[in-house]
């Protein structure tokens, strides 16, 4: 039985640990956070006892971390576990600074250990019935990626403001999913942002609304689109042109009613937000995590997934702000 | 905390359990089976006891029984539990036979005791949408019922020999449907059946398609189309007319996945079957049991709308039989 | 150049001119009408001369005559046109009376004329397509089809009392579809009707809505439903199911606009009703009649066809009325 | 009765011919083309006689031409024919020429005649029900435009070479759309093309694959990916997000028929190409000028639209050949 440690009892922590007790052979035994209200409530329901990370890497009972604390303290998180030698979970962005998250590879890569990157989009049943049938090869020959990825609304300017910026903070899930699908790299980045919904992201020095075009090393082209506020919600799509067809990954609704008034047809807005959307691709990618730790099976999202996609994202950065592409 | 004891390790048994020991409060300690082997495991995953049904009744610490075992079980089995004084869920049909199902909801009446019948259908989220919507007054007052209620292919010869014929076996769940979402009751059925998709089925005196239509004591009118057999799976939609407006219930895929190819745009199929389809249904009419025996709530579907379905599905036999509209 | 001559300048006799004076090899020459100013303007507009129905059926320069008068002339011109050996389009029914259509058809035939009925549904591209999809086997043999067909408002009350009834006036192209969509006919037919939508057409001794089920020779069942006023307009759906799968014949929309709001996602109403719905269609029939009498092309529509669902428009008024199954 | 000449008698100029003879009050008097046979069954066709141009612009009694020749004949046609004083209608593009075209603009200017150029796209119903819901203000303030436009299949390499390249040939409708939907104008353009479909296209010193971006005067952005070769057809859709909503434009299908078989489901492919998608809004744009010619309408799409297009594509060929933002 595998014991497992949980850094952050809050909203994604609590479903991390939901989805990782269903799995035979892993046990949460602790639970760490700043705020032992939080962390007691989620230790006792789960069996587990409330601990500080220093008693968490010092415990050689624990083989594994699941780490959903903020972002700010994920680089030394997933630093010290991978020094204690434990399996580590961590929610995206490895850090915000794309040399610290280097360095934070480097060191997972020394320690040997099993890293994996919260890129819970790779795990979405749909997302992951287009890749499935691009690599059976239902439409040749990738040539193009359409991204859609809009927010239901804007964080609040605080939290904007310590975000790392648009690119970093949402746009990440999107450069991610572009090597994934397209198995194929940025050669260039082209980005323009706008501040269209609310001024005080703007004056945060921050965008809220971005298209962004790639130029893949094999030529393949892709284009994203993204803003922090759909009137009509969580807006997840994409698709991929190849030399034989189109695939494309629509929206989920949370039912299947169809109404027919006076005025038009209509159907339901398009599930909430990321933990409505994303509810099955959170419990497959801990089954992921469970599965690697006590089978050794491959983890799909690396921490060199990660670093990437934050290259990525800092390239798209300086491009929207020094006017000009930005080849990688 | 409430003890629950299962009846029935089998494929529907052991989701009732998975559902029922997610709840706080109720805890699954009896499983009852005729195969040990299919008990045994069961019990264990959820450290549960094997029990005969003898010992269960005559436990006093256990207060409710869900019935998951074969239809020929039911009745007894509810007439046993009503009289010891335990809250029951049972699967549907309550009995094959009309004399009995009354004779069972009698005692269930006279045992005052909280009886709940598995019609899992009005739990599903689309189809408890379309009700509620109704209720809201979004299509002004109901006039029309159109279903369509498909099965991917026919059971076997043997067990339609003994599933009380199409009417009873499978549009069962259409008739309690019909009765809620109208919340109005028959004045008047007729019924057409066809044998066409496998001869064995008109050998043993069965139909495999049929047109249902009913004319309600409020003079609305409702059609049901059913089949054994769809090429592309399971189909299970139906549509309300209303003054000022049309519902209609679609149904549900695996993914949200569009192909364009050289020959058409194509989606995926419905999901496969009744497990994939209500998984969502179990889950929530289990949570119904479980608040039922907590804390009281009512359930939504009694076993008077269990001989209800039962009537129906008895009228519509007569009416194919004898070639004629039946009057109830 | 065959010279038509066209009786009844209403809105359907300009939509036939319309369509007629496209084909090369037929010219519009005579029209009738007992408005002397409707006749007047539509003549005016196509080079015609206002005629009465004596000339007409007197003038041997004249072959085709295209009948879009009221429903009570039909007979009566059909058996004039056929016995003045000209050949003849007339808009459904062929009459309401059973017995008259029947002479009619005799005449026809007798006569040996081309006579063509107006079923213009046959014609129209989604329908044609299932049609053609359906002989090139695509679904295998068909064993069920469900029709909805229903009206975005009721006509007067006036022309209710005359109509002939809803079977006769309404279903009569829903009894036409099913004979041609199913390549077969009915053994026996069972309605319900009901008034809901206006009290009026009760006291007129009709219904304003019904549920239809026909069980064919071959033993395919079919289910039509229909209302006189659906709140979100004209809604001519139909779907067939086969043992190789289904092909559904959707409604067809004004735009393909799809718009997202903050309450839902919504598309636009159907084509308003069957002027806009079935444009294409009666385009469609007419270049089939123009192709008849210019080139001997086959008519789609014959009046036995005309004759036939008003048989089954008969039995079913029956049915209704009766309160039981009719056999054919 | 105005009298117009037609000069073109290929594919898109009998199309013009067919839509201009509908409407009272516009006559088409003579056919000009270097091929004297199309330029005769066109001509006989119609009514209409074979002239040359010289005739035609000598001619006081053609006030009206229709221009649907070659893309290089353009220009000096209709200089010519402002010069003569008559009412114009040309295809797009005003020509390959900036300079050229900016010159034309200015002739029609200085002669004060009527000058439509064919963006028909404006006038398809799709498109334009989008515009109208717009600036009924459905979705507040436009924030974002993403253009998806794709050909079926690419014209022929020798085609290509006189073509102008993609940007000028293919995205010239889709600037002209993104200039008449936000009701803004380009600031910045950035564009990334590759040869993915046909080296031969590359060869020649085009792209067949194009992503490109424009931030708008007033901040918007807008996407737009282009292929020359869509293996499921011709693919026209647009999407707005505004401030309160988003309206998309969808393709169009030739029916409405959808099949469930044991694969899938699946429905047409998009319709086949810009004469089948289109044929609305060809009708519907030389409606507009027959309405400017008899009664005074305003063009929809005037020679200043053709020009701007013009500029906005040659401001993207720059980007793509520099590998840099073009500021306009």
């Amino acid at each position: 039985m595998i014991q497992a440690a949980l850094f952050g009892a809050g909203r994604i922590g609590r479903i991390h640990a939901g989805n990782l007790v269903r799995h035979p052979g892993v046990r949460l035994s602790a639970v760490v956070d700043v705020d032992p209200n939080a962390a007691g409530a989620l230790a006792q329901q789960h069996g587990a006892t409330v601990r500080t990370a220093d008693e968490v890497f010092a415990d050689k009972s624990i083989s594994a971390v699941v780490i959903g604390s903020s972002t700010d303290t994920h680089a030394d998180l997933i630093t010290r576990a991978a020094k204690a030698g434990k399996a580590i979970f961590c929610e995206k962005p490895v850090d915000l600074d794309l040399a610290r998250a280097r360095a934070c590879a480097d060191t997972v890569k020394a320690a040997g250990v099993v890293c994996m990157i919260g890129f819970q989009r790779r795990f979405d049943p749909t997302f992951a019935a287009v890749k499935a049938r691009i690599e059976a090869g239902e439409i040749g020959t990738p040539e193009m990626l359409v991204v859609t990825s809009r927010d239901p609304g804007a964080p609040p300017v605080a939290y904007v403001k310590v975000s790392g910026g648009i690119f970093k903070d949402m746009l990440i899930h999107d450069f991610d999913i572009f090597r994934w699908i397209l198995d194929d790299d940025a050669e260039s980045v082209h980005a323009y942002g706008s501040c269209l919904t609310d001024p005080a992201i703007g004056e945060a020095g921050d965008a809220d609304c971005t298209a962004v075009t790639i130029r893949t090393k094999k030529g393949r082209l892709c284009v994203i689109n993204t803003t922090r506020r759909a009137a009509y919600g969580y807006d997840q799509r994409f698709e991929v042109l190849g030399s034989k067809g189109m695939l494309q990954a629509g929206n989920h609704r949370p039912t299947e009613v169809t109404f027919a008034g006076s005025a038009n047809v209509s159907t339901d807005l398009p599930e909430h937000f990321f933990l409505e959307r994303y509810r099955a691709a959170y419990a497959a990618e801990i089954a992921n995590f469970a599965a690697a730790i006590t089978e050794h099976a491959p983890v799909k999202t690396t921490i060199a997934d990660g670093v990437r996609a934050l290259e990525l994202a800092d390239a798209a950065t300086r491009s929207w702000k020094e006017g000009r592409a930005v080849t990688l």
